[in-house]
């Protein structure tokens, strides 16, 4: 799927060195390795003895960030933030880090997910005269840390019970005068680690390919429900949210994270490996050649041609180069548009059966572009192949799968749709297989875009 | 090879659109579709009935185009193009198109290669009094043009009589005020291909991947030699200059050009697969994974797996995010620039005997980095295949394949190199094999930076 | 005082529009009317149907506006505002005007003036949990009006309530999502006038050059103490807030204000020539010329020509171009600073006795540089004329006068700061001479940075 | 004349620092006090052992310029410049300094004034093969030093070659490795001076306003055709092209000069107030208060008032943050223009008989609104004097004086034009009075635009 509606929220990195040398380009070099998770915005908060120094703005890490804009950083905390963005709240105003003053001093939040209550907690807030700039989550969880500090002997403290009111998915870094705090839901919906530089330096990471890339070595996973806080002196843990349950979003496998990263002890590339494999077994099909749709295709179609003994061969180039400021093709050339983002590559696929793996079908137009381009291209046949199951219910956590009106696989069986857009054959991951892909993960899925059963309860309003 | 010194300098387009639509955003397009050969700065001049825009700045088509510079483009005559400029050129002042006024009005040239004789034509220019605003080639065929111009009976002739002087290897995309025209040299060192778009526009590209992108249908390859010529009512061509011989540089097969382009007959897939499938045949091993170096390994690893038997793996990410501004690594971190940039997939290379396969090895340092990653990752032996010879002999004719006291190759024997860049064995791609991965070829190949014959006489000043 | 520590620091705008038509425009150009009162930062933000744009940005209204940016806001309410910052709070999230979301909707405040028990108020807030995104006063006030709102009947019954709690000096332009609101507090420390354009639309501005310069007719002043709410069916007042008493800053008149400016009925340019008139009759002296220290030391300046029949002359060319990007001189040239933003006209000072009136003197530092300037000039002796009394109480309502140890009077009696700045005879307005420059005002003056005694208690912690 | 279409071209300056220290800080400063003669663009260029840095760019020096921008310029030659730009040459690639190659080595130049016979020369150089990246008369120059150089024995030699083609007003400042010239036409049409700072550094400026900002002590003038070459060892003198004659314009003196700077021997300050004193003497009338047009109209106003006793007053307030970028109004709003730009103060003309001074009349429109503006604020009576003789014929040495067809004085007599432009009586300088008012000046003046008698020939092509 290479330029679907479906989305991830963002990356967050947080860093906490008792030496504090390097901590500035540190975060740099970790956003730059999690900017696949939004490209939006982003930004990087920095404390210099409780001086806070926040930069951030619309654009990638490579817009926002330069020499001087780093050196102009100094401290020993520091957390960084990358951010997708729906339209209608990609603004300024939005940007994360968030950086308020209350009564205890500065708090810096930065945060991946999506509050499934957010509406009635702000509504609550607003209600107590609360006053909101944005229309963040964040900033509603701010809110009701503040508000916990009052009474609370420590910051951990009111983020303990701040959080205890949120329903839904997320991870929190979070910077006091003298803490680094990161936080995770009680499902572990979203992905968050702990990470080493030495035995001075603390980082946390939506993914260890950030670690990787900054030389950290990854400890372990913050567990589901976990709080880890890091001061000068100490580093603990408190687990008193957490439970037998979990739910990680299974999509982070199948397309989100880095296929170089290590999520709660699953490899994400291993994960898309089986996931294509399983598509094999399932759905084999007579076949010259076994191709992806880049970036998140290709490894489930590697595994597809592994088991099937069909030779994988690349189908497409993915135009690197196409970001935020593309103009979208006039209606005169809307058609080409698959084109310019895909070129197909006609060696590997005229007059070949040709089976294209992709991650997952929302509303199944740009499905219909891209089998388009490989029949023009000469493909006799194109059978596709989804490493997941169909989507039929919209997600509540941090995803963009929409409602279910619009849902190609809500509106057609899989017979109907793989004649709507063109396939010679359609054949998906069933629940059963996906829950399977990832054997070594340490925690259960969430699979409630595919069955409706969502792991916490959600209040449709 | 990631990150080397070699590069290309540069994508040329043209168009001339007797309708005149949509002419700004298909050169946009077509740009996007040419970036990967060049990222350091970009333009686009068009031509409306004789006036002149041009818009050109340092950066990406991206960073330098967007609706509101595109919406105050019009004309239906343009030329786009895509630069790489080494460091001590990469000034606002070279960037391309090139745009001058003369006797005859305005005249507009994109190009594309390496004069090798610049220099003396250079310093003949300046004996006779000519200035020069900036150090690039193209200047100094600007003024050729123009002197010729003063006698010649039309542009083309003109034209002609300028190139006639010139060595080495160049593609020019030149807009006078009522023609469009194309230029390659008579070795065709470097693409350059005719598309059409309907039956009123022909485009010039250096690659068909961007008449793929924009919708045009490839017609055919400019000649080595040839100059064709484009106006309101007529297109004509010119082979004057055309001999039997030619030398495309084989590294756009092997490096440069984009894997779903065909140049001159040739698709650049299919002779990269030839190329790893060469290798598994003179350089076999026991291997439990075949891997490659993203970009251009890729496909030839793909080649060297399926003729092996041996099971292809993805073995990096790419991080996609790292461009101009990017801030290189300080002495601390410097070792781990390889991870910011590369993030081994640990799962297809921890406990494995891992062939990667490159384009290429220049210095050996890169080499090095990566080798070293890909143990640290846990790879039990790490066998290097290089898709192409050695390099023994600089290159004149726009690669920046250094001079021999750089030359890894130079410096060391096979074994040595090996055993230099950690590799547990090393195998090239011998002169005799490389001649034969592109047999669709119209064309012959430059071996010269492999054996120091060069296709055209070199005076080494 | 051309460039010293004394500084205005704000002014606003608003309009209603009951036709909606070039509102963006308008504010536009009042804002550039404005511009006087302070060059840090400026914002526009316009209510379309309750859909809210804000503009803002650190710079000049020139440097954050253009023709799109204007022409993509609309809407028929609009409040803008110009900033002077102080060093520590110029950041881009203390730019006004202040939007921000509460239970029932949008609310935007613009402000000038400085609330002497804000911190005390922030303090309260906090314990209640209250959250801060920037140091603005502004944002206090917000707060406060949002509380009040969760009980008040009307938006404009929770401004009162909450402006009620403020001591000290304000001026605010509030945008609810159908009113537009002006507050000026009880004293009238800062002046705000209403215009009318036409029939349908109401505006309230700072100052009054702004209503000339959008072709608005000067109505009247807001009172002390009154609150004006503007509604698509109505416009009223209430003045359950006035008292008798009123205390506008005379540094409106001596100092901030635009010339052309009438505030409270006093015309500002009448006000500066009768200083200038009544410190030629208190300090006359024997000299051939009278100079003004740009700009508003000119006015002054013309008074004293005009009372002694001395021959007034320009002095200075002050350099227009100097802003917020200027780099100070290096030690090296800090004592030319002067010479560039001042040049001396010498065919006026050059041997003569120059009587030198300016409008305050705070440190003195700068007063010595220009007096240098000018014997360095030639002129024979410098006679410096103050057109206000001396500075020996700092000010809590809005100007940045220091407190007494860096006030130069506070150090110094004249004789011994005429001899410290260089000057031959130095003489200062009187306390009940600067009451008597402004009998057209109806309003009193503030007096407290000559008198220490301030119209409003004043906590001092 | 506030915003008429008469305008100076540009400002220049270079620097010879021996030693080396400051020097790009010091250009700085002195663009920033010549910065009224060209708002444009602007360029620093500086020689580093002849490795030239050159940085220039669209608007103010404050937009272009910033500490690290000067921080990375290095070198102990420098030459600056400012531009006024028609419209049809505001491009990026006509901006000043123009640095280009050439066979011995770097040629920088700046240049103020205009080539009668440019178009000339350029057609010549054309015929021979010349290319222009540009408009600008410089780079005609350049190419004819350059040409020149192939056989002259020294850059000086080459320039005096050169500038003997040239027709027309010039000065320029010119950068080779190793020598720093300036150069003034036979007329010395445009002003060109000479000074001094410590005893190793020589500087040259378009106006000795810049030699007091950066400290320097002026030496003398650049005489009419004088070429002053500076070196490492020597400065030396060439005067072979001086003449007895000499044609300053007189519009340095009335309006485009600083008033403080000293031209030729002239104080600027001094010419204005001799030109109001002859307005008063010839132009008498009962009023009540004398007001000039900013900025250039104030001082022929207190000229005016000291010679006839009637007082001096302030008419209007200049709106100093209207630049480049401002927004012209639109139609709806066009009338209020003036009102933007100019603020009537109107205590100083309500109920009086006013008289308004202003440097000039070009096409009638501005008075006419500025007028308008004085009555609607209540003048009773408007009589227009102007500081200088009607503007009968057009201007071919580098001011806008536009042809007669536009010129309201060739379309109506004195009379008419007062009654066109609302004002109660009009006067002029006479041509008599005009030769007169600069008694100290060394140089005698250009009057073409009012004789059409001009001191060159015209080839009116």
């Amino acid at each position: 799927m290479y330029d679907s509606s479906l989305h991830e929220e963002c990356g967050v990195f947080g860093i906490y060195d008792k030496t504090g040398i390097d901590v500035p380009s540190t975060v740099y070099y970790a956003l730059y390795a999690l900017q696949h998770r939004g490209q939006e915005s982003c930004g990087i908060a920095i404390n210099d003895d409780n001086r806070i120094t926040c930069q951030k703005g619309m654009g990638l890490v490579s817009d926002n960030f330069n020499e001087s804009t780093l050196a102009a950083m100094k401290g020993n905390i520091a957390i960084g933030h990358v951010r997708y963005a729906a339209e209608d709240n990609a603004s300024k105003e939005n940007c994360l880090p968030l950086v308020i003053n209350h009564l205890k001093g500065t708090l810096t939040i930065a945060m991946n997910g999506q509050i499934a209550n957010a509406k009635q907690l702000r509504y609550k807030l607003e209600c107590e005269g609360s006053i909101f700039h944005s229309s963040r989550d964040a900033e509603v969880v701010a809110h009701l840390i503040v508000k916990e500090r009052l009474t609370a002997k420590s910051i951990e403290e009111a983020v303990l019970k701040a959080v205890s009111q949120l329903e839904g998915s997320y991870c929190f870094v979070i910077m006091s005068p003298r803490k680094l705090i990161a936080v995770r839901d009680p499902m572990g919906f979203r992905p968050l680690c702990i990470g080493s530089i030495k035995k001075d330096t603390i980082v946390f990471s939506s993914e260890s390919c950030a670690l990787t890339a900054i030389g950290a070595k990854l400890e372990r996973d913050v567990k589901p429900g976990e709080m880890v806080v890091v001061s000068q002196d100490s580093m603990f843990s408190d687990e008193s949210r957490s439970t037998e349950k979990s739910a990680l979003c299974i999509f982070e496998h199948v397309y989100f994270a880095r296929p170089d990263s290590v999520i709660d002890g699953q490899s994400v590339y291993k994960a898309r490996l089986a996931a294509g494999a399983f598509l094999a077994k399932s759905h084999p099909v007579e076949a010259d050649i076994i191709i992806g749709v880049p970036d998140s295709g290709v490894t489930a179609a590697i595994g597809y041609a592994r088991e099937s003994g069909i030779p994988y061969g690349e189908g497409f180039i993915k135009n690197r180069y196409i970001g935020r400021t593309f103009i979208q093709p006039k209606q005169s050339m809307r058609e080409k548009s698959v084109s310019i983002k895909l070129g197909v590559i006609h060696a590997n696929v005229e007059n070949k059966r040709v089976v294209m793996v992709d991650d997952s079908i929302v509303r199944g137009t740009t499905s219909k572009n891209i089998i388009k381009a490989l029949k023009t291209a000469g493909a006799k046949e194109v059978h596709v192949r989804i490493s997941s199951p169909q989507f039929l219910f919209p997600c509540y956590f941090g995803t963009d799968v929409p409602d279910s009106s619009q849902l190609a696989s809500c509106r057609f069986s899989v017979e109907e749709l793989a004649k709507e857009i063109g396939a010679d054959s359609l054949g998906f991951l069933t629940l059963d297989e996906v829950s399977h892909i990832a054997l070594d993960s340490k925690l259960n899925f969430c699979t409630g875009c595919f069955t409706g059963k969502y792991p916490v309860e959600i209040n449709k309003e």
